[in-house]
C-alpha cells in the first residue's frame, strides 16, 4: 500500500542503505532506473513484478507508481544514487501525494561525494574548499548556467551528467576567468567494478570526457590535487 | 590491518551501507563520533574495542587511528553522514597513507538531501532549484562567508553546521539582497526518532533555531515550500 522511493546508491550494490535493502527484499513490485544494478534488483522476492523505466517519460513512471501503489502493492522505486538530489524524486512523491497513496522516502548514498572519494579526492578539506557547488550539465544546453557566479563562488564545483556538454561548460568556466590549468576529475561509473578516474584540466576535460562511459561525475577545484598522491600512497600500503 | 572510514549515516542506524553494517560487525575496534548512533556501535562484535572520539582532537584521532592500524587490527573508523562532506575523512586518510596504513573509504548516506526529504523538501526540484551551493556555518565565524557570491547564486542553499552561526548568516545574505521572506528549513536530528522540523523565513530563521537540538541543517530557497504541503497530504494518506 506504500512507494517507496529508495536510493540506490552510486553504482556498488553493497552501498545500498540496510533500509532500501531489506525494502527490495519483500516488496511485490520493483520500477527500477538502468543506473540500479542488477544485483540489487534480483534480491527482490522470485514473484514480485520487475518493471524497468527505460524508455518511460516521466509522467508515465509517476502514473505507474500511482496505479501500482493503488492496486494494494508494496513497491519499491528504485532510484540511482539518492532519489532527492537530481533524481526527481519529488515529482514522483508529490504524483503520489495528490493520488493519496502512501509514499516514503528512503534516501541513497549520492555520487556526489562518494564518486570522488572513489579517488581519494574529498569535494570539502580544511584548506582547500569549504563549500560546494552542485549543478547538472543539463542546463548548460539551454545555456542557463551562470558562468560568471560559478567562477566566482570558490571552493569545489561538482557536475552531474556533465559529459556531453563539458566543453562546453569548461569553456564557459575560462571565459568567466577561471584558470584553465584548475585540477579537474572525471569519475566514469565510480564504484563499480568498471570504474574509471581521469585527472585533467579544465581546459583539457572536454576532450577526455568523450571516451567515458556514463554516468560521468565532473569535480572542478583544488581538492582534485589531492587524488593521485594519495592513491599512489595508498597502493604502496596495500603492497606493502 | 585496514582502517575503514565508513559514513554512519544521517542518524537513523537502518541509513547505514549494507558494506558499513558488514564492516561494523566483523571488526576488531571501533572509533566513533558522538553523531553515530548507539545502535550501530552495538553491532560490534562482544570483544570489539570501543573507542568514542569525544574529547580528542583531530590530529589525535589520527594519531590513534594509525597506532591501531599498525597494531594489526581491523579497524572502522565510524563518522556521521558522509566522511569526505564536512566529514573530514581526507585528513585521516592522508594520515592513514602518510603512516603506510592501508585505508578504504566507505561512503555514506550524508545529511545534505536526507535531512530535507525527510520534511518533504528535495533540493533539485525541476522549475524550483537546479543547483545546490553547500557550506559550513563554521566559515561564519570568521566572517568568511561570501554573502554577495552567495545571494546571487540561485538554487538552494544548504548550510552545516550553522546553527549557532544563524542570525549572522541570515543577516549577511538579507544585506547582499536575499529577500527576507525566502522559505527556509531547519531540520533537527533528521531521520532520528526526535526529529524537528520548522519551516520558517530567512527573517525570522535565526530565532527559530536556538530551541533547537544538534545536528540541525539549515536549507534556504524556494524549495522549502514544498515541505508543509507534501507533508500533509502525505499525513491524510496515511490516515485514509
Amino acid at each position: 500500500m506504500t512507494v517507496y522511493l529508495v536510493g540506490a546508491g552510486p553504482g556498488n550494490p553493497e552501498l545500498i542503505t540496510v533500509r532500501g535493502l531489506e525494502l527490495l527484499r519483500s516488496c511485490d513490485a520493483v520500477v527500477y532506473d538502468t543506473l540500479a544494478s542488477e544485483e540489487l534488483v534480483d534480491e527482490t522476492p522470485a514473484d514480485a513484478l520487475r518493471i524497468s523505466r527505460e524508455g518511460l517519460r516521466q509522467h508515465e513512471i509517476d502514473r505507474l507508481l500511482v496505479e501500482l501503489g493503488r492496486s494494494g502493492l508494496e513497491v519499491v522505486r528504485l532510484k540511482g544514487g539518492d532519489p532527492f538530489l537530481f533524481g526527481r524524486g519529488a515529482e514522483e512523491a508529490l504524483a503520489l501525494e495528490a493520488a493519496g497513496v502512501a509514499c516514503e522516502i528512503v534516501p541513497g548514498v549520492s555520487a556526489l561525494a562518494a564518486a570522488p572519494a572513489s579517488a581519494g579526492v574529498p569535494i570539502t578539506h580544511r584548506g582547500l574548499s569549504d563549500r560546494v557547488t552542485i549543478v547538472s550539465g543539463h542546463s548548460a544546453h539551454g545555456d542557463e548556467l551562470d558562468y560568471e557566479a560559478l567562477a566566482r563562488a570558490g571552493g569545489t564545483l561538482v557536475v552531474f551528467m556533465g559529459r556531453t556538454a563539458l566543453a562546453r561548460i569548461a569553456s564557459g568556466l575560462i571565459g568567466a576567468g577561471m584558470r584553465p590549468s584548475t585540477p579537474v576529475l572525471l569519475a566514469s561509473r565510480a564504484t563499480c567494478p568498471d570504474e574509471r578516474h581521469v585527472v585533467t584540466t579544465l581546459a583539457a576535460c572536454g576532450e577526455r570526457a568523450a571516451s567515458l562511459a556514463s554516468p560521468t561525475l565532473v569535480v572542478v577545484g583544488e581538492v582534485v590535487s589531492l587524488a593521485h598522491g594519495a592513491r599512489a600512497q595508498a597502493r604502496s600500503a596495500r603492497a606493502a
